[in-house]
């Protein structure tokens, strides 16, 4: 090496990090063009460019074609561990939830789903679908399901109240925790797009996951279908 | 409902599941055809695809066009908890791990890893970057970074011994535990495909770590991209 300057570009990037993190520009603000940027710090426009390549690259900003270059919205961290509760995880993020049941219904148990409630193969199961919001946006489509015969009140719970936790505390269960949580990435399809305000192939991260009273038993087998770009599943470890 | 029985569709589903568990058909195996199918369960053809159909939706098969319907390979189940061990983790699997290192290096280090590796602005970090693969099929991308001034030796240890952890302990690291994962979906980039034995656009599962040892003081900060289709993150909870 010849010099030990930073490179311009570094210090460009450094300058519309500190920016971004002083709230300068705020999450889903657009930034000023590459001609603006380049006379504001007195550089070319190319040097401009691979500022702004490195913020990208670091997922602060993304480009929308045409538009412009954007604020990226932080994710909303979701803890996932032994105690799971949708509510709670999204107000310790700071925003609101809530969430709109599509479907409530008592039916059969596929063989998958008997297994995971460890129910004879023909019970019923309780199941409830539909999405779950954070500050109004889409953030998850979910699909749980619960032993009928365990639970006679729980699908008319399920459509009154606000949460699975108070609909389950109704019908006996007073905790649950996680028993496991397994989690992939897929694609979304075409009605998961649309239900999630995303593009069909955006990244979804799809956990499965079975809740168990404090006796051990299953209480409820759930798939959530997170967006992939607007939630961070953490693990904290005391 | 007029009948209780069980549609035909659901008994053909049944009875293939039960031939994919029982080995009949392995991972990778051609199923037969719809008309073998039709023939073997005495049903029309679109009984058959409805059955089908079922087994695609469960993940135990997937159709390539114009070449017929495939038993899937099942994921790798690849535990994140406190303590995360790549060889330790793969072995537990049933599989062999290996790894390929690409590029070893000492750099200074960027602002997000300085942060997380609590390190004064321009400290040096040790980077290691590569391949890790079960059976020898690549299933993710890693790159490493660890405080160059408390480990001067790392760098070397990594070159010559087949794991992190046996690198670490050779640098007076002699346990080491996860203070947290992050668990983000993304779709794979180009170069990210052609090294995981991907399509671009195909999920990804991409883990932020930090590893802390027996004091708390971090240790490594790591950073994976799994093969969406070949992993699945398993959190389990005792």
């Amino acid at each position: 090496m010849t010099s030990r300057k930073t490179p311009l570009w570094q210090s460009i990037a450094a300058a519309l990090t500190a920016d971004i993190s002083s709230g300068r520009y705020s999450p889903g603000d657009r930034l000023p063009t590459e001609s603006e940027l380049s006379a504001r710090f007195g550089v070319n426009r190319h040097t401009v460019r691979r500022g702004l390549a490195s913020l990208a690259e670091a997922g602060l900003t993304h480009a929308r074609r045409g538009a412009g270059v954007f604020v990226a919205q932080r994710p909303t961290e979701y803890p996932i561990g032994r105690r799971v509760r949708f509510h709670q995880n999204i107000r310790a993020a700071g925003r609101l939830p809530s969430r709109k049941i599509h479907l409530n219904e008592t039916r059969g148990a596929d063989a998958d789903e008997a297994a995971m409630l460890r129910l004879p193969a023909g019970s019923k199961v309780i199941s409830t679908e539909g999405i779950s919001l954070a500050d109004g946006q889409p953030i998850a489509l979910f699909r749980s399901v619960f032993p009928a015969d365990r639970f006679p009140g729980l699908i008319d719970a399920l459509g009154r109240l606000p949460s699975i936790t108070a609909a389950l505390a109704e019908n006996g269960v007073s905790d649950y925790t996680r028993a496991f949580t397994r989690v992939n990435a897929k694609t979304a399809s075409a009605t998961q797009a649309v239900q999630l305000h995303l593009r069909e192939g955006d990244p979804i991260l799809r956990t499965i996951s079975l809740s168990v009273d404090p006796q051990g038993t299953p209480v409820e087998y759930g798939r959530t279908w997170f967006s992939g770009d607007r939630v961070t599943l953490t693990l904290n470890e005391e």
